[in-house]
């Protein structure tokens, strides 16, 4: 039988559907998906890459994890510490980090943090709500 | 005659051939172009998408063009107003905009203003500095 189509799925199709037009958005219209005590996030995705604001409270770890998708961190608040390619590292406010495809990496919040994360394609994980390394109930 | 590869040719070879390590780069330690006396930029290139930081005095106008590449505007600081696809409209810090490929858009600095620009692709115009429409001398 087939699965009834919610509307969060419905959501999903027709933000990867090719867009057309331009999208106009305050963050603080776009919901945040509330993944972990310490972690929120939300994004808008276009057609070829996606921007997503990402707010980690202090102490928050992202477990080491790589995709396919190109990642380029931008610090505007806060500070995260990141485990990557052999080495740790330190991001702060002011900062950016260009993470090549497929290569793991391990963060955490130093401080209260506001990060935000453009990925090319776009993460499916994240729009699929897959990304269980990220969700803590 | 082969023309001699200048360094700054030099620095964009390295910087468009295909990247296999992080790149962690505070913006203060990327050279910024003078474009015009109201318009500064720089930015981090990767493989699959570019990240800039433009910094628009009040009153800067971009003048009308468009571009094969998606774009997705943040504002941090300030406010831009947009003439795109037949419709005026104002981005303002706290704000995000994206513009599909192809599509016409002019915009004007209402304040001093801080803004990332994802382009996905990058930009070969911004990289090779064939982008004449920004550039007033």
């Amino acid at each position: 039988m087939p699965r009834k189509t919610t509307v969060a799925q419905k959501n999903t199709i027709a933000r990867i559907s090719k867009k057309k037009h331009f999208q106009h958005l305050p963050w603080s219209s776009i919901e945040k998906e509330h993944l972990s005590p310490l972690l929120d996030r939300h994004f808008v995705v276009g057609n070829q890459a996606m921007l997503a604001r990402v707010l980690l409270k202090k102490g928050c770890v992202v477990p080491e994890h790589s995709h396919p998708n190109e990642q380029i961190t931008l610090i505007v608040e806060g500070a995260l510490k990141f485990w990557i390619d052999g080495k740790v590292i330190v991001v702060k406010a002011g900062e950016v980090l260009v993470i090549p495809p497929d290569m793991p990496h391990k963060a955490e919040a130093l401080d209260d943090t506001v990060d935000f994360d453009v990925f090319c394609p776009p993460r499916a994980d994240w729009i699929n709500k897959t990304d269980r390394y990220l969700r803590i109930k």
